[in-house]
């Protein structure tokens, strides 16, 4: 199997932290870098001892800059500066150091003369029996490609010289990675993985603050891995992440991510070299077949708030269980479960998580156990894959149903085949039969909250277990500040429409007089639910006690500068309070209602045609109308 | 006078808050943000009506975007778009209108085509008594300088068609703007000011969530304004500010910085153009003469470690005050008051912010009332000038004492010559004269914490009332996440050595059980003294009990490697914990106190020769230390 490490500079925490995180999480090694170890109280003999304890091994030393110069002088002392270097790595028992491309200007830029700077430094570093990596970096004065770092390697041809590869410096550069397989795999002195989100700014500023693990941007990194396994290179992939988030987080949640993001990878580069040895490959994601219910958590104090609303888009009270403060709603084929409890070990949601929120996204899926083996694969813990106690159905192993933690507060339950009828026996059925409109077909999209510093882990957790595929994300500036949205697709499972379900990052802090909009009002989570006919739905909807946030009159007055819209069409959505978009593909109609709390609300869509979005350039007016509504 | 106008853009709330606070500010009139207007419930009229009462004029209406197009049956359908708007201005009394330059690529790129298409839409505005002020995107396809925007101005040379100006998109492209001397004020439609700290990124992005108020960032406008005000444009002075903090920050405190810019910067102007008409100036900046005390707030639970640290370091007891909570300590010239009160009223911080705190910078000057007359002309509100009721000095006329407030938790008192006499007055001095060493010699340079949403308007109040010049920022990262620290120097004043304040930037969200580091354990606020001779002093604080955190034996061992130091000096810094900095202009020691609380620390350093840093690369072996010390 393909070793795993990792930079301890990825991780926040003292180096003694890091170091459990790291074997914690499963990794086989890590890079040191460099100030972890000065800042450190560890000697190295007492690192190489923590190490070997914790069953890590030291992969790499680095980094080791400006070793060319023209100031030969100069050369001369940084000779100096590795030997030194050297010394430390034998204490550490460390047999490999990076050497990055000099960004200086006195950087040497006559290839010769740099390749045998580089051959000076491999003949010592030979003699010591330590390896030299050289790596360009993507703003490298003179090297500054992949290609050009393994020219002056070949060119050296010193046993003790090899190259580094790091995706980002390639990948950020646009450079095709595919001549990597041009490259000898022993020749690959090591290999630093990567990823980040596509951001127009100054390469280095990027690379030191956003970088992310494989899974959490948008660099083709499955193509990239491809290629450096076709070396035959037999080194560790190993994670080298620059992140101003994860500086701060949890260390060992960050920890278990980044492990996660190389199983992720392997899988990826394991789909397209079938056949091919030493990479790890999870059960394969089982086939899923739509949203069938959906839980909310009200407590006590929002279920009133939370019934009106349901019953005022057309849901109608179906039973209560037989057991907790649960009520079934129906519409359709729609299931929602109002969870009125105060014990928030039932309605899931982590304490302080503001109420009414989304628990719970149902899913049927015919083998709920394969879906189990595969999270257990990609490391999500047993904890989260069933919550045990309170909730009847997780008890009862016939409840068919494994619950997968997607954020703090919401799971995704996939729902097997006998799980309807544990569920219908776990509720008292309503003595009437109800008579319900159908006014709403399906789940269009579920927008959740989510705190900047759980964003990546969460669209990792949906990229990897659930392979969901993400959208471009937008950011949204309303008159309480600005919403980063990013949406991701599930698709290809069945018969049933893609869910879309859409993170909306919200500030982490809680209100005060100071930052009245820190809990974002007007709203974040929302359900959207589609439907056929959105005027004749709205329509309904009136004689049901629907009540809209107002649309201001001057949005259908701008709507007009910009659609050539039918004047009948426009003035039936400025009746109801309709909002509109649409692309080259098609169109979009949606209807609000008011939120629950600050924070919830439905929406009722309509798509015609192959409209992409989710209305996003509406939002700002949403919002407004929104706030005016007291939401 | 020059009157001022802002963005709705540039400010958080609804439409009506909005406007609510740039009236309160002082502003003369505001730019309607069209999609600040379309999200509004206000009519037209009614939102006109609102301007009215509220003695604000409606200056622009904006943006106008994409008119220009090589499809002529676009650029038709953008008139009858552009009469919409009219019709609109009409009724809002707006008589100008933005029209940017297009970024697509149906953009036209022939000159003459150009103007043509102005000039057709000069036409229409003209009959309607609107005047189009034409501006260049600095990321327009075809047009994107001002001095192209001007030729096409000048070329269509008609009378409803003149330019606009936007400081950011000249300045973001380095573009020189003595050019706009050459452009008749008469034919300058408006002015749009905005400021922008360096970053290397792309300008779209940069415009879009980063500008700032003039006096927050590093462009020159104060040459900018001087040009502009040359050419004789009698418009308003504007600004539109797209700021992603702005967008979340409170509403009033946002305008009332915005204004301040404002007068900040004619205050800039007017010192480059001696005898200018039509500019506002404030009182001049008085002189003043180095720091004289400090007071640290810490409350009954921390006065006993700050009273140990302070004796550790060479302060002695002196007195205590007659009425409070309030102790003297003295060491040399230098003054620092232990307040162990529990009213947060007298101990000044707001509820909420951690103790300790360095609540007070005294400074001695010759004239704190012409001081307090700066700082109203500057628009910082009375309440800010002088904390009324607890401090017994400052409800007495006698006390000599102007307080200003810079942060949420700390001011700067400037102490007349009666202060001292008011000050001796109010304190039982100890019995027992103080022997003292007289080790530190001055106050080097202060830190304070501050919150993200803070910065920005901390920079500016500090830059335009006490006229500090910024330094370049820097990013420390460390082991507990990454400081965004920004450093201001004081100078010009008298003989006293130049007052440094360091602002550093913590997130603002409290601790949490996953969030270990959200509050920076580590420090982020303290106090550096200097000294003369950093080895005798830190020799004779080991006499007095001086608890310093063990700096990492690691960092000496790689400090051979980066500096070319005497053994014996590399000894000495080892054996009492001295860091080392050094740049072309000289060198820096450094050497820490643990921490009181979480943040507060003190710091005794020495400079030799003109060293121009902090010791900021040494932050994250500090940080490491104190740390392991379990500060």
């Amino acid at each position: 199997m393909i070793r795993t490490s990792i930079a301890t500079v990825s991780l926040s925490g003292t180096l003694e932290q890091k170091l459990t995180a790291i074997a914690a999480a499963g990794f086989d090694g890590f890079e040191i870098f460099e100030p972890d170890f000065i800042g450190s109280a560890l000697t190295p003999a007492a690192l190489a001892s923590r190490a070997a304890d914790l069953g890590l091994s030291i992969d790499l030393y680095q980094p080791f800059r400006d070793l060319d110069s023209t100031d030969e002088a100069q050369y001369a002392r940084n000779l100096v500066r590795a030997e030194h270097k050297f010394d430390l790595m034998e204490q550490l028992g460390c047999d490999t150091i990076l050497v990055c491309s000099s960004p200086l200007p006195s950087a040497v830029r006559d290839d010769d003369r740099l390749a045998a700077q580089l051959h000076g430094l491999a003949e010592r570093a030979h003699r010591r029996g330590i390896r030299v990596a050289y790596e360009a970096l993507a703003w490298g004065a003179h090297v500054n490609t992949y290609r050009h770092a393994w020219n002056i390697v070949a060119a050296v041809d010193h046993p003790a010289l090899g190259t580094c590869l790091d995706s980002f410096h390639i990948l950020s550069r646009g450079d095709d990675p595919a001549g990597i397989r041009d490259i000898p795999g022993e020749k690959i002195f090591f290999l630093q993985l990567a990823d980040a989100p596509a951001m127009a700014m100054d390469v280095l500023q990027w690379s030191r603050h956003y970088r992310k693990f494989p899974g959490q941007g948008t660099f083709d990194l499955a193509a990239f891995g491809a290629h450096v396994h076709a070396t035959g290179y037999a080194g560790p992939w190993s994670l080298e992440i620059f992140n101003d988030v994860f500086r701060q987080s949890s260390t060992g949640r960050t920890a278990a991510d980044a492990h996660r993001s190389l199983r992720h990878l392997q899988e990826q580069v394991a789909t397209r070299m079938p056949g091919s040895a030493g990479l790890f490959v999870p059960p394969a994601r089982p086939d899923i077949d739509g949203v069938v219910s959906l839980r909310i958590a009200a407590g006590p104090d929002r279920a009133a708030q939370l019934r009106t609303m349901l019953g005022s888009i057309g849901f109608g009270y179906a039973g209560r269980h037989r057991e907790h403060e649960l009520e079934l709603w129906r519409h359709g084929e729609l299931t929602v479960a109002v969870d009125a409890t105060s014990d928030t070990a039932w309605t899931a949601p982590a304490a302080g998580t503001p109420l009414p929120v989304l628990s719970q996204i149902g899913i049927r899926s015919a083998d709920p156990d394969a879906w189990e083996a595969r999270a257990l694969a990609l490391e999500v813990p047993a904890h989260e894959v069933e919550l045990p106690g309170a909730v009847s159905e997780s008890a009862d192993p016939a409840a068919d149903v494994v619950r997968l933690r997607v954020t703090e507060a919401t799971s995704i339950d996939l729902r097997g085949p006998a799980s309807r009828a544990a569920w219908r026996e776990a509720f008292e059925p309503q003595s009437q039969p109800l008579a319900l409109p159908s006014l709403l077909t399906g789940v269009d999209h579920v927008a959740l909250a989510v705190r900047p510093d759980d964003w990546d882990g969460i669209m990792l957790r949906l990229r990897s277990v659930f392979g969901m595929q993400p959208n471009e994300g937008v950011d949204i500036p309303d008159s309480v500040g600005q919403l980063r949205s990013q949406s991701l697709t599930m698709t290809g499972t069945g018969s049933a429409s893609p869910l879309r379900i859409s993170l909306n990052m919200v500030p982490g802090c809680p209100a005060g007089p100071e930052h009245p909009t820190a809990i974002r009002r007007g709203g974040v989570s929302h359900v959207a639910f589609t439907c056929a006919d959105i005027f004749a739905t709205a329509a309904e909807l009136v004689t049901l006690g629907h009540r809209r946030p107002a649309i201001s009159a001057n949005y259908y007055d701008d709507l007009v500068t910009r659609f050539d819209l039918d004047p009948q069409i426009l003035w039936q959505m400025r009746e109801f309070g309709i909002l509109y978009d649409a692309d080259g593909g098609g169109e979009y109609f949606q209807l609000f209602t008011e939120t629950v709390g600050a924070d919830l609300f439905f929406e009722i869509v309509q798509r015609v045609g192959d409209y992409r979005g989710q209305g996003e350039l509406n939002s700002a007016v949403r919002v407004a109308a929104h706030l005016r509504a007291g939401c």
